[in-house]
């Protein structure tokens, strides 16, 4: 089954990255072939009948359990919903690109008003306690509900709107120096260098570019990232090699034990991935490029080779000045675009709206209205279109429902697992500062990593850092280093 | 079982020129994992009756009378017996690469003398008319047996043998500047510009590198190929580019109708493949290639683009010199790097060889000794180690008996098919010489490439040709040649 779900792996990552455009629709048909054996083997009697035997071996037990509850999550849907599912979604995503580009919400609305049924419908398949969204939200994030979203985003949107009207207050940061040309064969040396720094095992790995950056893996023992390289734009392909490495080091840690087994795949989802879940996997990325990639300690070691890589685009520009460059803070229309403050503010947004779409509370037709109110409301910007509004994501066209609150999920337990890190390890600050990434890493990788999918999202975390999902350290990071950057005290 | 077949290719691709060194052994566990699985499925008795079934319908005649007969084949070779060859593979590849680095035979000859065994019992359990060999040689060559090849070979043998020596009594040509250093950015760029000038199709296809240069598929919309580059030795890469071109064109050129079915599948040896056999496969490699990639008329006409490119390198040596250098014969001790003459003195050794141990007229242990019998008679060389002389191979220590004629026949293959298209083409002269290959190309596909496996070899050469193997055209190319090449007349 692990080899299947790798193959499937594997189909992606050539169809992302290496195939030629004549082989969309053949490799469709190969993406599928292989899902439907692997489906049909997980749905197999027998497959279920080794579980349960498995389940009375204590060495088995956690991997019996999880394929249990995958198989019986997956007889749950009817055949004909998972059928109808895949064929919308091609179908959606098409409609999307093109509503997209015309900026024509409109045209988007009816397969949009039938992903939100589809995606209802497969809520009622799988089941709930309160809240249909839960059962599409436990698809990325075992036991997190949305219940237990509702505080904690309140506490962080009047955190983060507090902070980002102070921060709005000062002067903007000179940034005029990311936008130089810094040549595409310079960035792709200067990203695998710095993927290297952080730990990253280029014998088990490597580094490609996409449109769209993404981590991969087939077993821990080939772990692969891409990256995307704008010539005229410096902080891109370097910040976004920084949280694939993230990623990546999860992968290339989860114990050997644990190789082509449950406990490496996701059954459900049809893919292989060593780590827990999409919010433990960011706060990964997160910790990696953010919490260490974006730190003074990072640039006061790290800048001086950036500046000899690139003297004549960087040579008028300071450490301090790079920094604060790379961490400035400006409210934009656009996710992906978003800084690291803001950003939450944008998931926030998107969550609320499609619990409500899944809920009932809220039709098809009034999202972008919902959507724009939100925007100014806490970014204090106007949508002049729905194409920088509404339209803006794939995910929804995609079937993806409940994915969105694992970013900021994955942003809150980063600070977590970082402060349990430092409280640790008493030379931690020392250790980043002269770039020794091993005990961090080691820790990391003791306390989570190695686990693979072993430990749900909440045991994880509760074992590294002695709480559940707890803000306060993501906010004390927050306003430690903006009132720092922008002298707030 | 396409989709299978295509996976498995696409695994092997990638392994072979993207994976890193640390996915080595999970991904052979996935290769051997997606082939049990196609294996289990043509063995699948519903394949079986669906074959059967399909019979009865004109347009799906030839495709299930294949599928019967290789799943026939298979049934008949003992399950255990697969599995003692899949495992002999990898434990002979290693004995043999360890024996080639330390040139010692013996080493090798208990692994290699329970090869030769297993292979005799494939054959008995494939089943043959004369010789066993045939059984082994019908896996790459449908319909042909050694006993036509025993005159084949005696008339190339005589031809070629003769006309080396009236070769060797001529000047050789300068070759030096085929040695300068190429620097590989700039060899890339070539190989990618020489392949689409031939009509490598770029939407469907890829050019990358690796260690021995290959062509694969998966489906006509997905065909790849490599090279290898060495920046000391221009013609590697290049000739190696055009070789695989000449595969490539084949399968981009199967009609679409064939896509994803038994006509684009090699069921017995697992793989995606478009074309009839490798024999047909290696005519048009060796037509491209050789044919027309070494002529005359092709470097009159691309040569001020070569020199263009590498002007230093270059600079110094005409569009004839260079012709005659990239036509150099001089015997060697070593197949991959034997000229257009030499070659087949090669491979006919190898296939009588082969034949012999098969058939048990030759024991492993006497096969250095009659290895370097042959080489002194038919190349005039003295084999100093075993390195250079029985050990240069990977082919058997990885099971494979009965490919190498497909070299030779494809060599003579492709001389009958380029008579042919000059036959049906009166100004196909004139179109190569200024660069047109469209209409050549369009013709092999008609007569060869769009076919894919729906006939086999024999009956495509007589219906593109009117005759079934015949050596003649092909003398008469390699005599013309190196008459005009070195003066001889």
């Amino acid at each position: 089954m692990n080899d299947l779900l790798c193959v499937l792996n594997l189909l992606t990552w050539d169809a992302r990255t290496q195939m030629p455009p004549g082989g969309e629709q053949t490799r469709a048909q190969q993406l599928a072939t292989v899902s439907a054996l692997a489906r049909a083997r997980a749905l197999d009697p027998a497959f279920e009948q080794a579980a349960q035997e498995a389940r009375g071996d204590p060495a088995q037990a956690v991997a019996a359990a999880q394929a249990l509850e995958a198989v019986q999550a997956m007889r749950r849907v009817p055949e004909a919903l998972t059928r109808e599912l895949a064929l919308l979604k091609s179908g959606a995503q098409a409609a999307w690109a093109q509503a997209r580009a015309q900026s024509d919400f409109a045209a988007f609305a009816p397969m949009l008003t039938r992903m939100v049924q589809l995606n209802r419908e497969l809520a009622e398949a799988l089941g709930y306690g309160d809240h249909p969204y839960d059962a599409l939200l436990n698809l990325y994030e075992p036991g997190l509900t949305g219940a237990a979203l509702t505080p904690l985003f309140a506490r962080l949107r009047t955190h983060h709107v507090a902070l980002l009207r102070r921060v709005q207050a000062q002067p903007a940061p000179r940034t005029d120096f990311l936008r130089r040309h810094y040549p595409a064969a310079e960035q792709r040396g200067l990203c695998l260098s710095a993927a290297q720094t952080f730990g990253y095992d280029l014998t088990r790995g490597r580094l490609d570019e996409s449109a769209h950056p993404f981590e991969i893996s087939f077993t821990r023992q080939d772990v692969r990232i891409t990256t995307r390289i704008q010539e005229n734009f410096l902080s891109g392909a370097l910040f976004g090699t920084l949280h694939e490495t993230g990623h990546a080091l999860y992968e290339q840690g989860v114990s050997p034990d644990l190789t082509r087994t449950v406990l490496a795949s996701d059954l459900l989802g049809l893919y292989a991935v060593g780590g827990s879940s999409y919010g433990t996997h960011e706060s990964q990325s997160r910790l990696w490029e953010n919490r260490i990639g974006r730190s003074q300690a990072y640039w006061a070691l790290h800048y001086p080779a950036l500046q000899a890589r690139f003297p004549e685009q960087l040579g008028d520009v300071s450490a301090a000045e790079f920094h604060r460059a790379v961490n400035e803070v400006r409210p934009s229309l656009i996710r992906v675009e978003a800084d690291e403050l803001t950003y939450d503010l944008h998931i926030m947004l998107r969550v609320e709206l499609e619990r409500d779409l899944i809920g009932g509370q809220l039709e098809v037709a009034g999202l972008p209205e919902a959507w724009n109110a939100r925007m100014k409301a806490d970014l204090g910007l106007d949508v002049p279109d729905d194409r920088r509004g509404v339209l803006q994501d794939i995910h929804w066209s995609s079937g993806l429902f409940g994915s969105f609150p694992t970013y900021t999920v994955g942003n809150v337990m980063a600070s977590q697992f970082y402060e349990a890190a430092a409280q640790a390890l008493p030379d931690l600050g020392a250790q980043l500062g002269r770039g020794d990434y091993a005990p961090l890493r080691e820790w990391l990788t003791g306390q989570i990593y190695r686990h693979g999918r072993s430990l749900v999202p909440h045991d994880l975390l509760v074992r590294a850092t002695g709480r559940g999902l707890d803000p306060e350290p993501y906010l004390r990071y927050l306003s430690g280093k903006y009132e720092d950057l922008y002298g707030l005290n």
